[in-house]
């Protein structure tokens, strides 16, 4: 990195858009030159971060992700706000094109002052689900960004690693022809603090109505993550601006029953132990495979075990006792 | 122990309940040199494992749980099976009373040649959740008990547990006051594969009909675990002795279902391989908790990140450096 950590910082500090972007490549590279200076740079932004809302938004392809997100923002900018606008992408590879990096997308709010637009992450730097996208939303809260929203096109176990990071969790919804189960990934309604139902027009208001019925019988059934809060399913146009005042106003509302209950501090602090365990994790595992001889074992048992040729738990005692000794 | 493994395993192949008893007491023994003789028997006991299905149970208190396996287990029987029932329970230095360590319940189950009662373990030798059911389970299955049926009384995360261990995972409801959500914790219907309104009786069944018709509605925005299962919504009354049937067929039918699939084995596979890396995981902590240094440093990382003082993945980074080099 042909830039310095301070230059980085200062540049983070006084919101030049270009060395932010340069600092969140530097968090995101696999390099372990890169990694120790990202580290650094981490550890000095810290007392600027936890600053901001962090909100983050998910729905099938097609539900209007994008589209919302760019007048949403652009609203969050109206009320004097600043905006940032993440995603995590597991499946970058196959489809980088179709979230954030897409050009053609967000092209208004792009040019606001106020708002900073990244791309899809390269998958994360250990393999796997790790990824990087608490590090630089760290960065955006150092930069001074109000509002962080961090959009998941729902692949795989994305949408629990947003929710594992975010204040609030909103929910796009389109209207399904009758089959109102239809774009709606196990375990999603166990995490939403906030559904909206997008593309209502006047010719779909009625079928609007009747899925909004149908998710309030359903939400009945679902206890919601915090005490007291009825989750809200709002009805509205992304594309015409309309219900996105009503969605920033329950965000609001939400982020301050939170305030004060003392859930807001508890939950983030529950959100960076576990981020904590997971992390120690992915570097054992890192390190474990460093050696093949020891990842080969790992399989090995992993084997045995699946095939239940022995017990699961004889063969992981088997494993960690024979990997602890070599070290 | 007194016995030797070769007695165990003959007594647990022959079904003498008092030696599979014993070999239970042995599984979850926390002492090093019974862990030794209860990792022999495991691998021993293995090749006669898998052959039972693998029943789920849960429900708030005063679902009627005891009552419905009690009578429930007796059907299995009537149908020519032999049946063996376990439970999960976390918290069971509380909750140890209310749950199978209460000797009035299951009499009459408990007085059948071919039914097998277990109390609750005590809790995991390795502290936290770890827990040894799915080891008492193989013994079950090695002593030729066609049913395991695990019951939980639904404290902390023992659904999950219960979940990835069972082949099928039965929901008792009882007929709310009106307020349908009361009783259906976070992620239950997430895992469910069949419901069962209990204590229905000729006053309250219209009542368990709208029941029934609330749960379907709010079914339909949760998928089902297995393709091609639609989750069944059964009416009855385990006391006397009503709809217990339907629930066995249904049962056999889900069983069936995911046997023609090959999911039947694959999501075995799965469990073992989950099973698997959850004991790598607990024997790496117990590992590191054995140096006091060591459990230090996790504690004052962990708290480093949760405080945000710094990064989470920096302070996993740095401890987990520091406590491999040690080794």
């Amino acid at each position: 990195m042909k830039f310095s950590t301070e230059e980085l910082i200062e540049g983070i500090r006084s919101g030049n858009k270009r060395l932010t972007a340069k600092a969140i490549t530097l968090v995101e590279s696999k390099k372990a030159e890169h990694r120790a200076q990202a580290e650094e740079l981490l550890k000095e932004i810290m007392p600027f971060t936890g600053n901001s809302i962090r909100v983050g938004i998910t729905g099938v392809p097609g539900a209007g992700k994008s589209t919302f997100i760019e007048n949403f923002g652009r609203l969050v900018i109206a009320n004097g706000k600043k905006v940032a606008v993440l995603a995590i992408d597991p499946s970058s590879s196959i489809n980088k094109g179709s979230i954030l990096g897409d050009k053609t997308r967000m092209e208004e709010l792009a040019k606001e002052e106020n708002a900073f637009i990244r791309p899809s992450p390269s998958s994360g730097f250990l393999g796997g689900v790790a990824n990087t996208t608490f590090e630089t939303m760290m960065i955006c809260e150092a930069a001074g960004y109000d509002y962080i929203l961090i959009e998941t096109v729902g692949v795989g176990q994305s949408e629990v690693l947003v929710a594992d990071i975010t204040d609030v969790f909103l929910f796009l919804k389109i209207i399904g022809g009758g089959d109102e189960l239809q774009g709606i990934k196990r375990g999603i309604m166990e995490m939403v603090d906030v559904i909206f139902i997008n593309k209502v027009e006047k010719d779909n208001l009625q079928k609007a109505k009747n899925t909004r019925q149908e998710l309030k019988r359903a939400l009945d059934f679902i206890p919601p993550k915090e005490k007291g809060w009825k989750i809200p399913v709002l009805l509205g146009s992304a594309l015409y601006n309309e219900g996105l005042d009503e969605v920033y106003t329950k965000i609001d509302e939400f982020i301050d029953l939170k305030k004060k209950s003392d859930r807001f501090k508890e939950v983030r602090t529950q959100q960076a132990e576990k981020r904590f365990e997971y992390w120690v994790q992915e570097y054992i595992l890192a390190m474990m495979k460093r050696s093949s001889s020891v990842e080969e074992a790992y399989v090995q048992h992993k084997k045995n075990a699946s095939a239940m040729v022995s017990n699961p738990s004889t063969e992981a005692k088997l494993f960690v006792e024979n990997f602890l000794s070599k070290d």
